[in-house]
């Protein structure tokens, strides 16, 4: 119906697309960073069939792979110029920068899973759009050994060029699974660093958990469990918490409230200095309830703190 | 074979154990405190049919308890004088004492739901033991809706006279599940302690998450169920700590080390201000971790971080 024009294009885009896959069908990958996630990352797609080009500033690091069937390549340039493809596990941002000066990323797909704030993903975005790559950025939610190991249960956040990420999902699913947070560069590691900041808290909680009972007669692997399931349980208030914060009203739901909570620190204090623990892992949480309490309802939940995390709030 | 003593006791026994269970021959309780938790664990021994004599400094809030059955006391004497079984459910510890000061003691069953400190548990056990009864310490492991719906997963922790919980044991699983922790009266509380104070930290590690998403176009009824699922996956890591601890072994099974969590540390940080987010719930544990690689090998896992919060290790 229309003019040979778009037809010759879609040809020509097929044509393309031909050319970026290999024999077996699978897409090209490039792979800069070959420290214990990306050494991880890459088994996977070797293994699955995906022609692999790898780079590393310490090209040591490489030898394994390029037994496995990998091409090492011998810049940072080079690894990019072998596929559309291409995929960035550095040490930091900075490190991005500097694999990247030489490199050609006229009309790459350049996947970025290396660590960074949410500011330099958004930066490390305009970046590359400017150098003509459409830009995904990744924060892993997983160690080396969860990698290949779908039981596992880990995955990426990927967010920024969501026609990227759907072109590419089958392959980006090689490693481990996917879950796209929308358009915003930075959402993936605001995502990443959101979860484990969380994590680390309850780290904080179990060791202090640990210290209590450390001069007791009470044996840690018996006392795993119940605290494992007691947190399990416990993290299941984040869907209340998170209901409160979308609709503003922190007294919704709440079977232990602010007032009751706060009331009872004195005894998490006390246990603790007779336990002869140090109590600088819950203080500042305390000090926080407590403030909270000073300025608001006792009827609560304790989900109102984060208003006096947030500044300007 | 013997003399007929041993067998007169036994019927005497026998004699005195049925005057103490009832017609419908479940075991007598009385329950002092009829606080939101005191009211609910009475509503379950009620429905149950066991007989039940309740007190209440304000004897209003018994009402309901006794038009469904319940015998009130007009003093807390008159209700430990109806019953073997003696449940406390009171404000604190000095509660306990002013309530049972006028309190014939000898040959009851006293079981001490009130919320302590540990040491306050075991001076509370040899009080009772001087006045002549047999003592059980507990640590309520539930909210007051948890109380009568098993499927909730709440539970007790029991500590003190072993005799004392196994003779009572169905009577006191009627409104939540039981868990008996040893001879120690002041480990009931200690556990609950232990398991509620690593709650606060995860809570923290929560609400600091949800402000670092808060400026964001970030729903956060979505964000919860990734925040849920990742705590509830990283609360396993007990179980490694607990050997470690057990072991002494800080470097085993290691995954991501501390010396690599410590490099991390910044992003989170930076994140945190970015985001315009107090960094006052992440510092003390990330200045704990960095405490502990100053004198620790790099390749432990953070559980080490125990022997800094234990005063004199």
């Amino acid at each position: 119906m229309s003019g040979s024009g778009p037809s010759t294009s879609l040809v020509a885009m097929t044509a393309n697309t031909r050319e970026k896959t290999s024999t077996s069908g699978k897409t090209p990958v490039t792979l800069l960073g070959l420290g214990a996630m990306g050494t991880a990352l890459a088994g996977t797609w070797l293994a699955a069939g995906h022609p692999l080009t790898v780079w590393n500033r310490t090209p040591a690091r490489a030898a394994g792979l390029v037994a496995e069937g990998a091409k090492g390549a011998g810049s940072a340039a080079e690894a990019v110029a072998a596929s559309t493809l291409v995929v960035v596990c550095l040490l930091d941002d900075a490190s991005v920068g500097e694999a990247l000066a030489e490199a050609d990323l006229t009309g790459k797909d350049l996947v970025n899973l290396t660590t960074t704030t949410p500011d330099q993903a958004r930066a490390r975005a305009d970046w590359a759009r400017d150098r003509g790559a459409r830009y995904l950025d990744g924060g892993i939610m997983a160690v080396p050994p969860m990698v290949g190991v779908p039981e596992a249960g880990g995955y990426v956040f990927y967010s920024g060029a969501a026609e990227l990420f759907e072109q590419h999902r089958e392959t980006l699913a090689v490693p481990v699974g996917t879950r796209y947070v929308g358009a915003d560069a930075g959402h993936a590691a605001l995502h990443d660093v959101a979860l484990l900041s969380g994590m680390y808290g309850m780290f904080a909680g179990i060791h202090h958990a640990f210290a209590l009972i450390r001069k007791e007669d009470i044996d840690p692997v018996e006392f795993a469990p119940l605290l494992a399931d007691w947190l399990a349980a416990m993290a299941q208030g984040v869907h209340l918490a998170a209901d409160q914060l979308r609709s503003g009203d922190y007294t919704k739901g709440v079977v232990s409230n602010l007032g009751m909570q706060v009331a009872g620190t004195p005894t998490f204090l006390a246990t603790a200095e007779q336990q002869g623990v140090s109590t600088e892992l819950l203080l500042p949480y305390f000090d926080l309830m407590a403030r909270r309490l000073a300025e608001a309802s006792g009827d609560e939940d304790l989900t109102g703190v984060v208003e006096l995390l947030v500044r300007g709030e």
